[in-house]
């Protein structure tokens, strides 16, 4: 907090530009060190049908959630250039044109992979195809090597037959290789595509002691790490070891309407208002009607009283969580927008043009909340039925991160007061329905340049 | 933050107490979430000399700092009530008598541990004793389930000879086995020791799938980890995998005294005096006096001017977190201790009485802290030479993680201006050594009750 006792904000208090330094301070991304040349190549193995490419697009959308510039380089993408439709037989390792054109695939993808870390923008490349033979995998960390990329295999290992044959039936319905093509017929096709994978796979064994490698055996029940040393690769670890895919959904609610909200001052720890109250009490019902009878489900709050008073009529299990605590606004907080126009124009102005990475004077942004947020985006990732009431910004990070909303966008998405919603992740995005309760409420929504009294409540 | 526009605290803005509730909410304690019944049997597996005990004990310390309520049962402890200086044929398995009483002391430490959960106080139990057969296991196994504990077997499989032999020679001399007998003699009778318990090991393996396991090979260099379930594990297992023994110091410096500090006044982002000025220049030479001549370390500091103007003449690599900022003292900020008495005086005879706990209205207690510093000594722990240039209450933390300091007492802690701390991580405790700039500084410690200008300077 930067501020006089008085509570009112000297200008020269500001914190000054570091340029004054001999050496240009670096910040973290918060959620650890990163070497600037840190180059990763996350090298997906495994058979098809084992969700390599799902576990791919799960961490990119984690790395892009916390800043960290990533991208998955997919094999087939690139072998559907040459071949668009091939049949099973093309992935038959006597057939040598397949060999040779599967091969000139792996190769393109290396090096734009090569090519996208040389341009300087990213720090973890996904390359995501089978690798499922050890000279194909020496071939990868040889050439990765020698451009000074630190390479992570990560196999996928499954004998659970109902997870491969959902992942079968997931593939012959979404697949570019079967557009059009009659559903049996495709999947009995991708069968015969597995076997002639499995005639060559080689699982990473002992052999291959020197390569940095985690292997998940049935969805992180087994999991073997070996030689982990760089930090990002150990986040990276420490998240595919919480996957788990049982179905499950996760519900967001904003608290009830509250004192704050009707005055339109941001921050504070208010009580709510009459109809946040009517929206506490109905808030059972749209729980039951959401997501049936007896459903178990865990309830987090934050600690501030207009969650935990939206909860307290909610019969399940409860914690709070300070991490679920709203953005903090600084010097702003208990102001309105009008008040914070005039009094601090300027900053006004700013958050309006960077609203994801400004900070309030003394408080936080919106990228300081989502490093906070980081242990509960794990937790949830580990659990599975759970109910969070919580704050606007929160709600717009922890959403953003489900929904794969852009960082630009997530801080002005509208999430209206009094509304119940609920997310599904599915294998490759997340279902998203919205209960509304039929309890009026004022709208927080406040666009940019607004200062208007009735646009937008939380501190964001 | 919880203030009116003008600054001015309104009591009625307190928080209410949650007794209303239908049902009573349970906090979390930040690092995430806890049955209320979670009771979890870490048991230790291994030949002697693999660093069982320093693993044990170093997740003990982290919980304790977590405030997970842990404790070690160390068989050894046991078996020497009756046997107090065995030789090596005690362990011999074709010794009935020596296996006799090394079973009974297995059976009296877990018998203690079972009697420890039942009295409600504890979340994790580590089991330290060599557990090196499957029978043994099995039969802890079988115990803990009978009394609704989970297990986590944690193997410690070395064979770098070098480290095998650092830890013997630790061994000889600080073992009560060993007490007053020659050096050599007693090295060579435990290496005699380790042969014997060698017949009869049997490492983890795919026999014990239903285990919850992890092995950690070579100091981590190699993880295997089986069916973790439990939270609470997840994070075991996470700490165990970042764990490196290389040699490594961690100097803990805070900011030079800051125009705050002159005043008295807590919190805020104020720049250095001119005294504090001096320290930033006096600092590295202070830190080659300390770390020695071409010592490579990495700085770490908060995102508060007065730490980032105290490292700018270090010459090494920087980083700024948001983390180490210091403690946030809400309502209370830019206030001295005697305005803070007279505005505040309930507020502060509470956090007099139970400062760790105490939060200040719209800000941070000591225990919010811990849990966002929680990525720190993460990393902490993966890192080896770190500098951190941070805060009162910040070092106070991160102090009483590496020094085990207890939760009462690491608030009150005396931590000056003006002094550089070195922590160095040996196998049974950190070595400090402090090291104090010749430039005199206002002298921050506050004692209980005291409201006087200079004692202390940080929201601490």
């Amino acid at each position: 907090m930067i501020m006089t006792t008085n509570g009112v904000f000297r200008p020269e208090m500001r914190r000054v530009p570091t340029g004054e330094l001999l050496k240009p301070n670096r910040k973290t991304n918060g959620v650890g060190v990163q070497a600037e040349d840190t180059k990763i190549c996350v090298v997906m193995v495994g058979l098809p049908a084992r969700g390599k490419s799902l576990i791919a697009q799960k961490v990119v959308r984690y790395l892009h959630w916390l800043s960290i510039p990533a991208k998955t380089f997919n094999v087939g993408q690139y072998r559907r250039t040459a071949t668009p439709n091939p049949s099973a037989e093309f992935f038959d390792t006597s057939n040598p044109e397949g060999e040779r054109l599967r091969k000139a695939a792996a190769e393109a993808a290396v090096n734009d992979m090569v090519k996208w870390f040389s341009e300087g923008q990213g720090l973890i490349a996904i390359l995501d195809a089978t690798n499922s033979t050890k000279s194909r995998r020496r071939w990868i960390q040889d050439r990765c090597q020698a451009e000074g990329i630190e390479t992570l295999f990560v196999e996928s290992k499954c004998d659970d037959e109902d997870l491969i044959m959902s992942n079968i039936k997931e593939v012959k319905t979404t697949s570019p290789d079967y557009v059009g093509q009659d559903p049996e017929a495709a999947a009995q096709d991708f069968r015969n595509r597995i076997r002639n994978y499995e005639k060559v796979y080689q699982t990473i064994d002992e052999d291959e002691y020197d390569l940095t490698y985690v292997k998940l055996i049935n969805v992180g029940k087994r999991v073997v790490i070996n030689q982990i040393q760089d930090y990002l690769q150990s986040r990276v670890v420490y998240y595919l070891m919480n996957l788990h895919i049982k179905p499950r959904s996760i519900w967001l609610s904003r608290h009830g309407e509250s004192q704050y909200n009707l005055s339109g001052k941001i921050g504070g720890d208010a009580d709510l208002s009459e109809r946040g109250e009517a929206y506490a009490r109905a808030l059972p019902g749209l729980v039951k009607q959401s997501a049936g009878e007896g459903r178990k489900l865990t309830v987090w709050t934050s600690t501030l009283r207009r969650t935990i008073q939206t909860a307290r009529f909610l019969e399940f299990e409860k914690l709070e969580w300070k991490a679920l605590d709203e953005l903090d606004s600084g010097v702003c907080d208990g102001l309105t927008y009008a008040e914070i126009e005039s009094a601090y124009p300027e900053d006004f102005r700013q958050r309006d043009e960077d609203k994801y990475n400004y900070r309030y004077l003394g408080g936080e942004s919106y990228r300081d909340v989502v490093i906070r947020l980081e242990p509960i985006i794990m937790e949830l990732e580990r659990s599975e039925n759970i109910l969070i009431v919580t704050h606007q910004a929160i709600l717009r990070c922890i959403y953003a991160y489900f929904m794969n909303v852009e960082q630009e966008r997530s801080p002005w998405m509208e999430v209206p007061l009094h509304t119940l919603i609920k997310l599904t992740p599915k294998a490759y995005s997340t279902q998203e329905e919205r209960l509304k309760a039929d309890i009026p409420a004022v709208s927080t929504f406040r666009e940019k340049g607004s200062s208007a009294k009735h646009q937008e409540g939380d501190a964001a």
